[in-house]
């Protein structure tokens, strides 16, 4: 079976294929939008697999939440492969794929920076299936009843508690195969893709703002 | 400045290079051999990244211990770009880099699978400066001694104590260019490039016992 797997909720964009010769990873992270990059990655990684996009059996995507541009890309640019070959597409909690990088017996709680003065954050304690937006007092509330935990995300730092290591803050490739192969049961058509954008893109809270003002 | 760092001392090939642009990652494990596989993905990597060989100002090499037949691969292809270009290299030990992919206040204990009965082990406690070959008798009885570790690496299936996730048994990307990029200073001339094989190779021992029974 040939996967692929990808992630853009995040600064880093994360790619995985597996091959029936092995597993390929791809990443990259820095000044370039999301947009740029991801169309030659994605290419490059096919190339360098030796595989075409109509080889591909099942993708995994992050669905968030996240960054929404870098979400929108990702996820659009999976759309135009899933319907043209029609490959069904795993739905991938970004949250909870950064979570899986620490391996530890305290609760881990992953954070990520949203619009000013709020978080998308979700505790991974078995009591809090789904991500949530949050403001950074509401939330801080919520960590103070917590004993001890371990923050992730790029929102950890707004926190108090102990932080793991940056590098562990974004999605790993190995998790993204991982979990799309183990969830390949759950996997949907593409006309069935929704993304975990929890909140309201600031472009549409601008928008019902004007309407209720009448505009 | 263009950093490129590179390890093969495991079963991944693991590459990371540093632009303006920011930080691509690419990686390959599966049935491929190293040698085969290693030159494309670095192709790949310098052409993903818009990147010439001779563009790259240093370089930082996983150098062992591991896989003999991988750590010569890597090791004469960078000799190749560097001697060609001068580039010079930053020797890292590839124990060492496997240590920096869990976060944890315990002692980490990097053991990787060595010819039969052996392994090549460091116990990152502060102590041990250097990766060391070890029976397997011997290194169960120095983790008997040691009160609670965390175990990094394939070897780490031949022993009690809590084992790290298999994702975290092979250097990080992230960690290479950190490393490189943290050691600048120690950088030397591909003339000095020394891998770090701990032991001799089987071919090595076999030669030696020829020699001691006359052969």
């Amino acid at each position: 079976m040939h996967v692929l797997a990808l992630d853009t909720s995040t600064p880093k964009i994360v790619l995985a294929l597996r091959t029936d010769s092995g597993d390929f990873h791809m990443s990259y992270m820095g000044t370039e939008k999301h947009a740029v990059r991801l169309a030659p990655l994605l290419q490059n990684l096919t190339k360098t697999a030796d595989i075409e996009f109509e080889d591909i059996d099942m993708i995994g995507l992050g669905v968030g939440p996240g960054n929404l541009t870098g979400l929108r890309i990702g996820i659009s640019t999976i759309l135009g492969i899933s319907s043209t070959f029609e490959i069904p597409v795993v739905q991938l909690n970004s949250l909870e794929l950064i979570s899986k990088n620490v391996s530890t017996n305290l609760p881990k709680v992953v954070v990520r920076k949203a619009r000013k003065g709020f978080v998308y954050a979700q505790i991974f304690d078995g009591n809090h299936p789904k991500p949530r937006v949050y403001s950074i007092e509401e939330f801080s509330d919520i960590l103070s009843k917590i004993e001890e935990y371990v923050l992730l995300g790029d929102g950890s730092v707004l926190f108090d508690g102990e932080k793991a290591p940056e590098w562990s803050w974004y999605p790993l490739a190995e998790t993204l195969l991982h979990e799309t192969i183990s969830r390949v049961k759950e996997a949907v058509r593409f006309t069935e893709i929704k993304p975990l954008y929890v909140q309201k893109s600031i472009a549409e809270l601008n928008l019902g703002g004007r309407k209720r003002n009448g505009v």
